[in-house]
């Protein structure tokens, strides 16, 4: 922009964890930014309120990169929890750990998405030409003259106008239906079957946790899961995914006695960890999963759309976040790209990033059926070791499609793309029908065997891959 | 239902096609019906205009069976002009027969949607227990207590209670929005990149047809496709069908002078067809193309939907129309099957037809590929002609996919599967390979060539396969 104009001025719709990083990153391009949230200021929530009440999330490569070059990471990174692997809780009471990498830094970081957003927040208000406005709902957005209607908490409306919109406004976008009004838009919505609840797994007396602190836990049953995220505290925020519908489902878990005989039979060392289980049971809400996918997200150089607001998915692959924030720091380059023309990097944005946040609707929509039903197969654990030793021997021209989603900036699409090239080769070769006999030995002998709970791989620390 | 209990009223939202059989099957039924149509009553237009105004349709098996069974098909037929194949026009000119089956009955119908629409809704109203309303557009649905809103043409509005909802209202249904409002429904709505805008190729004085009037007439460019339908009065309804964007797209036909040069190149027999070809084709407006997915189709006993208010789909397979007609009959199917339990119908109803519908929109892109891209090709031709050699040779076993979609009333997703089969059986022979250059020859020894124009072909007749 030339220094005689003044600089354009940017609503963000939605001040969620990309609504927040969006306002940094335009904030330091030097545009005026406005964000709207029809919340409460989180920054003004008591920490305790903070763990307890948010949902928690699975920060990542993709997400660490992009808050690394907001400047946010090391605040982010002090209420996050370190979780190496995955520890699979089996029917039988077994429990077995699974890494989430090859080495050191493959791992993930449980975050509370309210401590996280108050981050973003806290670094995006202290510039200047950054401000935010809490408890405004948008009503209406004109997408021609990037002007919004806000409604607040009392009531009164106010209408604002802007150079441009960004619709940071989650699965449920505002910005996205009044952008997409009488368009030829594309949009597609599909609920899963299962809902899920969530039940708390208190620190044990003294605050230590009672299940191993730096991991996620899995619960795999095929027709039942539950996947529980660590907090700072000690306590973990363990999330049960049943269908609607069905013989084991929530519609048949509606008394007490109905769901301790189904917690007993499913999840035996769940009881022992969640006090008065039942009653938490009914008592919380049972919430809905939604997938979307849309097109165009944008609308000339006046709308665009970031994060759920263009691409919502299940929370099956840990990878919604930080998609969301890695669509930020795609449309923050398109416009250094672009400098005088908002349209064409509005336009690249959605070009360079669309067909990668679909793939990723397929990679979680296949990992649903890998976390619920296999994750405890023998099979399927052959299969990652195999997988992780073939990375090991071959380790630019052979990466586990886990690795690839979870620990690389690759673009979605390349990386189930090559994922598939793998899984054709492995056929070709004929590996599946000998894996299960074969690998195990083989792979103990090579010493790449998955520890005990506890155990975490002491691999050599190497670098994540990282690709443009 | 019993006979001392008033029979259930049913309020149809929307008096199209599908809205109209409706009325018919559920008025046979015994129950009380009132049809809800925003526009005025097509029995009020002038005859003229009805061929004039109207899109025209493919009337094949599927809706002749629905007709048939409603016993409208007799009327319908004295406004419909049989069309016995295509007439390829080449771009050099040169024009080609493709009949539509192997013998006589295996044959569309062109027909006038206006002229059909007005045929059902005559034979509805002259039941005792089923209304029409007129120019009353449906604001708002209560799915719970089955009533809805009806606002007049002079704005004022009617709350109607009814013991069940039927939305036939189209693509942009109405009842279909207020259904899942709030609800876990699945919604998928893509647009095609292509547009289209309708052209009339009048007859020759004296009422002749300038072209071939018993057949549908195809320009297949690949990047641009005009398809016409014969109307009854010798005159022709061409659908120009064009990318939005691009280097030939609507885009840039903006002058009279790009329009003329356009045609010249790409459909140089066009100009002489239509008179004032460039003001029409500028005056005239563009349509979007959109297609649908939903689910579900229907709320407990309360609402349920049919036609194009559950599956849009384009119009290159002439199947739109045909499937709505056929909803309507597994519907009516379903109700007379669960006559004590609605909900039950409509679940039913669902679960018959979802996966058709679905596999139907499949169909309807591919055979937008084969439209514009293959017709003409000589491997295509080849190939249709091998199709309809294993057909003949083993009539039950080998049936072409055009045969099963159009010709039969086998569920669209059997005829997907069966089709895939011979697809694959044909690669595994390696056929695809020598079809170019074998197959000519055979198929000119056995005399099942395609005729020039004016020919068609003298097969035995054999009635139509049905499947229920």
């Amino acid at each position: 922009m030339t220094t005689n104009a003044a600089p354009p001025r940017a609503l963000i719709v939605g001040a969620g964890p990309a609504g927040a990083l969006m306002a940094i990153l335009l904030g330091r391009r030097g545009y005026r930014v406005d964000a709207y949230e029809r919340r409460a200021d989180p920054r003004q929530l008591p920490d305790a309120d903070v763990e307890r009440r948010s949902i928690n999330l699975g920060l990542s490569h993709r997400g660490i990169t992009a808050l690394t070059r907001a400047g946010v990471i090391d605040d982010v990174m002090r209420t996050a929890v370190r979780a190496k692997g995955r520890v699979i809780h089996a029917s039988d009471g077994r429990l077995s750990f699974q890494p989430y990498g090859s080495n050191e830094r493959e791992i993930l970081y449980s975050i509370s998405r309210i401590a996280l957003n108050r981050e973003l927040i806290r670094h995006a208000d202290r510039m200047e030409n950054v401000r935010f406005h809490f408890g405004m709902r948008c009503d209406e957005v004109d997408r021609d003259a990037a002007t919004a209607v806000f409604r607040g908490d009392d009531g009164r409306t106010e209408r604002v106008q802007g150079d441009f919109v960004v619709g940071a406004d989650g699965a449920y976008s505002t910005v996205r239906q009044w952008m997409h009004r009488n368009e030829r838009a594309d949009f597609h919505q599909e609920y899963l079957d299962w809902g899920y609840k969530e039940l708390l797994i208190p620190a044990a007396p003294g605050g230590s946790s009672r299940i191993e602190l730096e991991a996620l836990h899995i619960w795999p049953r095929g027709d039942a899961l539950i996947v529980s995220h660590p907090n700072p505290d000690g306590s973990h925020t363990a999330t049960v995914f049943l269908p609607w519908e069905g013989p084991r489902s929530f519609a048949t878990l509606q008394t007490e006695t109905q769901v301790m005989r189904f917690f007993a039979e499913a999840f035996p060392d769940v009881p022992g960890l969640v006090p008065e289980l039942a009653r938490e049971f009914l008592g919380h809400p049972t919430g809905s999963l939604v997938a979307t996918r849309t097109a165009p997200w944008h609308h000339r150089d006046r709308c665009v759309l970031v994060g759920d607001g263009c691409h919502a998915v299940y929370p099956f692959y840990g990878q919604g976040m930080n998609a969301g924030l890695e669509d930020c720091l795609v449309l923050d380059d398109q416009l250094g790209r672009h400098p005088a023309d908002r349209q064409a990097a509005f336009a690249a944005y959605q070009n360079a990033r669309k067909a990668n946040t679909d793939a990723l609707l397929e990679l979680v929509k296949d990992n649903f059926d890998e976390l619920r039903d296999t994750a405890n197969q023998p099979t399927f654990v052959a299969r990652k070791k195999l997988d992780l030793l073939l990375h090991r021997l071959f380790p630019e021209r052979w990466i586990p499609l886990y690795t690839m989603v979870v620990h690389t900036t690759m673009p979605y699409a390349e990386a189930l793309r090559r994922h598939r090239r793998q899984e054709r080769l492995l056929r070709r070769l004929g590996v599946d029908a000998v894996l299960a006999l074969a690998l195990p030995a083989l792979v103990a002998a090579r010493r790449l065997a998955f520890r005990p709970v506890r155990g975490v791989p002491s691999a050599k620390a190497r670098p994540p891959l990282t690709h443009a």
